[in-house]
């Protein structure tokens, strides 16, 4: 899918924004005094107001879900393959909303906005946000479109976990849940990850206690570091073999600790990227909110239970090289939908690009997609 | 195992240290101008020395692999569940030699030592040394000892890979490999999550181009965050997932970064053990022996053409749930020796403890080896 192609058909997009003046109490307890959406929108709302669908993004994604920038023709949307004229998730038929989360750092409220009640950045101060309160605050954008209930949420990895959460905070709200590889809770060893990552930050002398914009520094080692074990968990094993493999860099070992091995290129590469644009607060909220996710915690760990108040109907997908989250995490959320005689579909789709799967436009994946999603209604 | 009886079986064991003054020219082609190595031996030499076994070290192990030491009889080394009188690997029977390798930090030649050009500790001078320089270094030590052959060198993990080396620098000088819990090189994967580990050591403000010791500092956070991305790969998810789970340490979620699930406590808590007493250098040393290390490099990454030199008998030992070096890898190993027409007994040990079994006193895992061991002729 080229890039003239993708801002072709969908046309150059424009980000909205939106502001929310009425207080906000977060889960921990903590209230906002107000807040900011940026958001962006596809294809257009029917008279009837029943095609409309949110795409939730996951740990590092945004609001712009498909097309690119008049003014930055090659930032294409991340899931610009899935999302479009004709594509599976189709924009002919479908108004799709892509959202930057609460707490982001592409233009919602977050960390790097100015805190009303000292003018400064929000930095460390930022309360906490999980699933649940990125759930009630898209119920606030959901209202201010006009769209009483969605025809579909949908989302990969953390953006599946919103999806889960739309259809039971809001399950008069939700027609179908799409949840993509994602989990109805954190293992032991996702966490793990996840606390290494944010010790890579928090340890950093430049996070200085999540205050460094103050101080015109950012914490780029921490940010880096987490970056790079993200990626090797979001990538399987097989494919890191099949794309770096053992291949050396120089043609020959140096014996030192400049870059040997293709891989560790790659994982520098993508570590100084991320840290040169990503906000570490956000980093360390978003691994926060993933951690906390557990829709089965208020019922005695019974997912089946906990999932007893959803109506939406579900596609499940995962993905067979998944191993941050593996297809048994996503057969964990059928069964218990199952068990609640939930209308599911399961797919569990060969890919060898690990967690990553879901961002790609594998033809067999893509094909679940697009014929769930034109058996939507509208 | 308790540690009464371990010490009480093996009576209190004494570190000793030999010095060998010829010059050693390295993988690198880095030459040491000669180098100490601290060894420890349990039972006795026979008079025809052929009951000598070697016992090898992986990442953060050490010469202390049995007993106790009189002035610090907690301090039971890392491998007594299985050395010790009438233990698999038994020291009625045996001679066993335990070794801390070339570039340690437990007492040989290493970045802590003073460099006599110098007269100031090595630090980043220390030159690189590789699996293959360990084993010529071993050599050394063998001959130190009048040990011309050694019945068997064993070791898990980086350690196996040195019993492997052995059967293919020497395979005049060994009789038995035994390789546990290893694999013939490293994969993509395994090497990414090596260079995070490095890169969080040499960013850290503290590492100072490796001269740390220099400065009277340490780079701690590094080092801390090395030892928690490593805890995470030597442990399986299952074994995580029984041992911490989702469990809370408060009873509650804290919506801070302090401490809210036991896995991170237990990974903190590790992280900073090894940060206070491991040396940086020798970390990222080893972590480059494990990337280097290839026996079928020079021969067009044919493993089978590699070991046709070897002559040992071969125990491979591989553990179900180890996903740093899956009983696949272990296989390929088999699979060359077989190849060859060597002696090859393989056991893949059901345990559920990942990469770590090859430390445990798992019932199974060591009646093969009891089993392997009383069938050596001596």
């Amino acid at each position: 899918m080229s890039q003239e192609n993708s801002a072709g058909a969908l046309g150059f997009v424009v980000p909205q924004r939106v502001r929310f003046d009425a207080p906000l109490t977060l889960k921990s307890g903590a209230a906002l005094p107000g807040f900011e959406l940026v958001y962006e929108t596809y294809g257009t709302l029917n008279a009837a107001r029943t095609n409309a669908v949110l795409v939730c993004h996951a740990l590092s994604g945004s609001h712009h879900v498909a097309g690119a920038y008049a003014e930055d023709p090659n930032n294409v949307g991340w899931w610009d393959n899935l999302v479009g004229p004709g594509k599976p998730l189709d924009t002919n038929k479908f108004f799709v909303v892509g959202v930057n989360n609460l707490g982001g750092c592409y233009g919602s409220t977050g960390p790097l906005s100015l805190n009303p009640q000292t003018g400064k950045r929000y930095g460390a101060d930022f309360p906490l946000v999980t699933v649940e309160d990125w759930v009630a605050a898209q119920a606030r954008l959901a209202d201010h479109l006009g769209v009483d209930v969605w025809a579909a949420v949908l989302g990969g990895s953390l953006g599946g976990m919103q999806a889960l959460e739309w259809s039971l905070q809001f399950p008069e709200r939700i027609r179908h849940a799409m949840v993509i590889a994602s989990a109805p809770k954190l293992s032991a060893q996702n966490i793990a990850f996840n606390e290494v990552a944010r010790q890579a930050i928090l340890s950093d002398p430049d996070f200085h206690g999540g205050h460094y914009a103050e101080r015109g520094v950012v914490p780029v080692r921490g940010l880096r570091l987490a970056r790079m074990i993200g990626h090797i968990t979001y990538l399987s094993d097989d494919q890191m073999g099949e794309k770096f493999g053992r291949q050396l860099r120089h043609g020959t070992h140096k014996f030192s600790y400049d870059v040997d091995f293709e891989v560790e290129s790659y994982l520098r590469y993508q570590g100084d990227k991320f840290a040169g644009f990503f906000d570490a607060n956000t980093y360390l909220m978003m691994t926060k909110a993933l951690d906390y996710f557990d829709p089965a915690y208020d019922y005695d760990g019974k997912l089946a239970a906990a999932l007893a108040r959803a109506k939406a109907k579900f596609l499940v997908a995962s993905f067979s090289t998944d191993w941050r989250f593996s297809p048994a995490r996503s057969r964990e959320i059928v069964f218990a939908l199952l068990e609640n005689r939930r209308h599911v579909a399961y797919a569990e789709i060969d890919c060898d690009a690990g967690h990553d799967s879901f961002l790609l436009d594998d033809a067999h994946y893509h094909a679940v997609m697009r014929a769930y999603l034109e058996n939507i209604e509208v």
